[in-house]
């Protein structure tokens, strides 16, 4: 397969692109490094992408910002960095993607715990979560070519651990092998608009 | 207690606004007709309507737009129509109506069962709503004052069973009734952060 993975050089990211380098093309798609330059906040940076990529069998994603800060200092253009970057950056993905993908092809978004269960500092990160949620189960019902549409919904990874504990108390850090699972059960299962929750 | 209805002359806002009415002071905040002018879209607008309110006991909003289109004719641009009024017109009652509360009032939003169940034509709509449910869950955690934070996620109620049962095949008709009491359950209830959904 000829997968294209957004976000391949992140935490999450190098994990998933090495697991699925051993048996595909992998092409990483990133801001600043990776095989092919993407901003996904900005439509016309990922119409160049898959210009660049020419058709594909799989696209994740495994990139998109928001901003997290205490409810009572957000201003009303915070909240539009994750509508923008994690929310329209991956809906844009599908819309745009979808025609290139080869049939049956797939595509796996991703969100997060923070969905059914955020903590302090993340109404906007968990509202992008939660849009992004049910986008996938709407998608799922109108997208042609036997495409797929998942989102894979870690619980905090056991590499992001040290970094993000302190956001995070009482939760149980999911093992590398679990969270590439998601993905590999999204890219290589048959299910359509499920939302993947790993979360412990 | 006064409590504000923004689209308290909709379907669903009409028949609340008619229970409240008989033991509360109810304002009816609306566009075109209503005791105060609101447009939720912009936040200057919310800002200038809680200047004429006053102190409240409650907020409710049955009120917020959003884009229903095949999946393939939704511009970018059509998802920011549900982005600017639904959503972030919701957040923005939170985050601006806090201050315009008595201490241990209550804010209650609206969604609809598109966040769980969609169906064709609602990705924008249900990425809304889905949106919602994950920013009350994580608003709760953090609001000040006594302040609670719900929204009522309806399935098709009644009043609106012959304007919308094509698009919604198997779904059954939520009494108007029960609709009202999601409403009751947050204003007069005391859980904070609650999906209060209402589907069957």
């Amino acid at each position: 397969m000829k997968i294209l993975i957004i976000g391949g050089n992140g935490t999450i990211g190098k994990v998933v692109t090495n697991y699925f380098s051993d048996k595909n093309e992998v092409i990483i798609g990133g801001r600043t490094n990776g095989n092919v330059s993407v901003d996904i906040a900005d439509s016309n940076s990922i119409k160049k992408m898959f210009e660049q990529t020419g058709k594909l069998d799989a696209i994740i994603c495994i990139a998109g910002e928001a901003k997290w800060a205490d409810f009572n200092e957000l201003t009303e253009e915070d909240y539009y960095i994750g509508l923008k970057s994690k929310l329209m950056g991956q809906v844009n993905l599908v819309r745009i993607g979808q025609n290139n993908l080869n049939p049956n092809g797939s595509i796996t978004l991703s969100t997060g715990i923070l969905a059914d269960d955020p903590v302090v500092k993340t109404t906007s990160a968990a509202m992008v979560n939660g849009a992004l949620h049910s986008f996938v189960q709407a998608v799922a019902l109108e997208i042609k070519n036997g495409i797929r549409v998942n989102v894979v919904s870690l619980g905090m990874v056991q590499d992001a651990y040290e970094k993000y504990k302190d956001y995070f108390p009482g939760h149980n850090a999911i093992s590398m092998k679990k969270a590439i699972n998601g993905y590999v059960r999204s890219v290589m299962g048959k299910r359509n608009g499920e939302i993947i929750r790993i979360y412990i």
